[in-house]
């Protein structure tokens, strides 16, 4: 199911076709939300037109863009306008901004499409030798900046280098539970493949439908099942990435004492150490039993504790989230007035405020996958814990409903833009004896910075947060803000919320990121997390394999 | 328990208190090697009293001498021959030959014992001032050459620098379950502290007793229980390391996708990318219970063909290890030399041939821990596999025994080297899809490259394998030969089966180690494995950490 590229929105989510779709209780969802951010009547705010969008002139020399035609040939070289600004930018807050504004600069010079290895090989020798940046690009999905064509000081041009073609299965190794796997594989082309022979790789981002494995790589992503099936750089054996110096293929061994595994530096490599062509990654058999459930705890903290026990006790899940008192309401209400209650479960919901369980309570959602007498031994084991912090099952309902709309809540962004509601996110992790304090002060910190940031007095924002995936020794958080937009300068209204919360972040403890990337917005805060010998080492690390510094230029070291 | 270092033997295993208890049939067990090995008679070959070793004479300047007296005081300097010959070698197999002749060349000139982190980076600077190399040194128990005192080539002379005295745990943070412990602490003395606060980092190398935290993690150690709690690539949290440019704390995030893992390269530094001074590990609490058991297959394809599936379906096992027919009646004639059956089981013994469980049979010990209802549990799925697999239980007895005698294995070495009887071993790991192909190659090569250095013409070898760690993806490979040493030329005996054993590894599709390391003695291989670029690449991260190469010249990186 690989897309022809045109049918995807160029300054949005996802394909032109699809909406989020609110139902037919749509008004009262905006007039709900209209009210809780303090705005008397939304903006008005449409996107510029393909048409009226303003870029800068190419200026690759043709000498140049000849030999890249040499390379992919005329059906893999694009420089028409809706190629260049869809590769102009990936899909973050300021990147939306720029591309709804219609002045999209930088854009990429020109689109590569290879379509072997081989060519990327030599894309990447080309751009080592003219001296011109090379843009990675596979779904276009990054959130950070991770993808802007920007070129270095003293380059000739840039050339954004399209992934998707590079979309096969090349082999699946049924003995060792691995597959080989094209970079440019979109994740519903990769799990069709791999599931129609009884496989899964099991990663599914929020960005699934729209990004590549390549591009979870990159980023050392995390799918949401991510307990069961790993993050990027756990799942991945080995990669085939071109460089500068040439083809290089990392170790792949299960595990290995030759020195310090190089291999660990592919993941969350960002296109600025080589361009990934193919991945031999971990896989597992389909499972034949999912299992997910929500339950309500009365406090945050129950919640959180009883997410750690179940992680570690070592039960077999596949996610485990905890929404805090905030985030719970809000997906309530969300849920209520897109879908009004019948009475029954009105009485009920009713009957749990009237039992105590008030603003401070936290919802859990809790996925198993598995051999059905496996799921339902750790279901088992699950609701020993959660009992024991007298939690509330919300039954299956609440876990189907979340999976079903897994990966739409991204096409919610345009039409709150729209509206001149911004919407953005930001994640961390950091150990549990740490959760609690980094979450009061990022969710603090938003919402005082963006309360300095108000459009008007009475214009409010809402700052939420979840546990979005749990480790023995840890947990990520999630933040999730929305707020009325500034429509003189909404650029520095963010810059002001990312600032503040990334210092929150690094002084808090917290990571810069847990799985979007680096990219050029978590640049600035690099230094810090990896400690001036680290990043320095991360320099060499780059100058020794791109010493031209022609990969993805601005990304994970900004300096 | 931290050892009196003058009762440690300096050329041989453990302490001189203890020895292998071959127990009252002890002559039954030599008569048998004597004739599998096809030896008329043993050597005679005792090893050099400590008075007559040849070490050459100390070179550093008194100036250098006094800086060092002047960082770690008298207490911490030796240069007695003592601490010089326990120095410098490992126990690799031409680590004791050299040990055993008395030629000790080379040899430290000094050896320190700082007790502070920041001793330990002034030492580090020292040695980049004044260009001295700079060994670190834990137990010393390297098998592979990773802690022999060579200088490189311009260096003034060479300092061992042991840690044992950095033997602290510093903190436990029982919520994220972590452990903030320093790195010379020996296993016993760690597991002692951890457990008395209910508390276990869970890793035992064979080498447990005489080994430190800090070389696990040099080494990428991995445990025999590795299944459960990790190899130390993937317990070490983050850590503390001394470099030329300064201390260096790398990151510690449950996860983060903050760009490439930098922290990633200290499992596996050997010594040659800094000196770890401390680490944060993920610790367990101590199991309740702990559930070892013997299965006999009737081949060994078989019982890994188990092995696999029992680790692919995840089930939370500590260990699984495979002996394959060789090893299994090797194993077997041994137990039953050193303590004869009853009659009972000599007719079971006896029934079990009769049956058809000939030459072919392959044991398999599985080891469980945790609380009571999940080993069950675990054991009864294990169960199922095995018996899916027509395994014969041979109950607890066999894993009692296995876990009883389990560090003593290496105690067996010196009084084989007295008898002229040389033994070593070496390991790798595979993809499942290359076991059976990796293990036939490396048997084959071992045995017909020691033919082809045999002593005489009706000289055997005994060469056989177990499969030591588990895997999704692949298992290890853990080699055991024992041979009639050539009493001419030993070290050129060794070295010709060492490197075939090496070539086949390469060329066979296995890692040139998966827990003992690099050292000098795989150096060689280490470019085959990593790739050119890969390669290159750990050079420019040494040339950038350690760019006047003091730290442990000559192990990992040969050039």
């Amino acid at each position: 199911m690989r897309y022809d590229r045109k049918q995807l929105r160029w300054n949005g989510w996802g394909r032109n076709a699809d909406t989020f779709e609110l139902g037919e209780h749509e008004s009262d969802v905006w007039d709900w939300l209209q009210e809780t951010l303090g705005m008397d009547v939304f903006a008005d705010r449409p996107a510029c037109a393909l048409a009226d969008v303003v870029m800068p002139e190419p200026r690759l020399r043709e000498a140049v863009v000849a030999r890249l035609r040499d390379i992919v040939g005329d059906a893999g070289l694009k420089t028409d306008r809706y190629e260049r600004v869809f590769h102009a930018r990936g899909r973050s807050y300021p990147d939306l901004l720029a591309l709804r504004s219609g002045a999209v600069d930088p854009a990429p010079d020109a689109v590569v499409y290879p379509k072997t290895e081989q060519e990327v090989v030599r894309l990447v020798a080309l751009a080592d030798e003219c001296n011109f940046a090379l843009i990675a690009f596979g779904g276009g999905s990054s959130v950070v900046g991770g993808v802007t064509s920007i070129a270095g000081p003293q380059q000739v041009g840039v050339v954004t280098l399209d992934t998707t073609r590079l979309d096969r299965v090349l082999s699946i190794d049924e003995e060792s539970l691995t597959a080989r796997v094209q970079a440019g594989a979109y994740g519903p082309d990769l799990e069709q493949e791999l599931q129609q022979r009884g496989f899964t790789l099991g990663h599914y981002p929020q960005s699934f439908e729209f990004s590549t494995l390549g591009g979870w790589i990159a980023a050392r992503g995390a799918g949401q099942q991510s307990n069961r099936y790993g993050k990027a750089e756990e799942w991945l054996v080995s990669a085939n990435i071109a460089t500068p110096q040439g083809l290089w293929t990392t170790e792949g061994f299960p595990a290995s004492a030759a020195g310090p595994s190089i291999g660990h530096l592919i993941a969350g490599g960002e296109g600025a150490l080589g361009i990934i062509t193919e991945a031999t990654v971990a896989i597992h058999r389909v499972p034949k039993e999912t299992d997910y459930r929500g339950y309500l705890f009365r406090e945050f903290a129950h919640a959180v504790t009883a997410a750690r026990e179940i992680m570690q006790q070592g039960l077999p899940v596949a996610m485990v989230r905890v929404s805090d008192p905030d985030e719970s309401m809000f997906l309530q209400r969300f849920s209520q007035l897109r879908k009004p209650p019948g009475r029954v479960k009105k009485v009920a919901d009713d009957l749990l405020e009237l039992t105590g369980w008030g603003e401070g309570r936290a919802m859990m959602l809790v996925g198993i996958e598995g051999e059905p007498d496996n799921v339902r031994a750790a279901h088992a084991r699950v609701t020993t814990i959660v009992r024991r912090h007298r939690a509330f099952p919300l039954g299956q309902s609440a876990g189907k409903s979340w999976y079903k709309s897994r990966f739409s809540m991204p096409y919610l962004r345009d039409p709150l833009l729209d509206r001149g509601v911004a919407v953005d996110t930001l994640e961390t992790s950091t150990h549990w004896s740490n959760v609690h304090s980094l979450h009061r002060r990022v969710i603090e910190t938003i919402r005082d910075t963006l309360q300095t940031q108000a459009v008007s007095p009475q214009s409010r924002a809402i700052v939420m947060c979840h546990v979005s995936h749990c480790y023995r020794d840890g947990a990520s958080l999630y933040f999730t803000f929305v707020f009325p937009q500034r429509c003189d300068d909404a650029l520095a209204q963010w810059k002001a919320v990312k600032h503040a919360a990334c210092e929150a972040l690094v002084e808090g403890g917290g990571t810069i990121s847990h799985h979007h990337g680096v990219g050029t917005d978590h640049a600035p805060w690099l230094r810090r997390e990896k400690g001036e010998i680290g990043y320095r080492l991360l320099q060499a690390i780059k100058a020794d394999i791109d010493p031209n510094r022609v990969l993805n230029p601005g990304k994970l070291l900004a300096d």
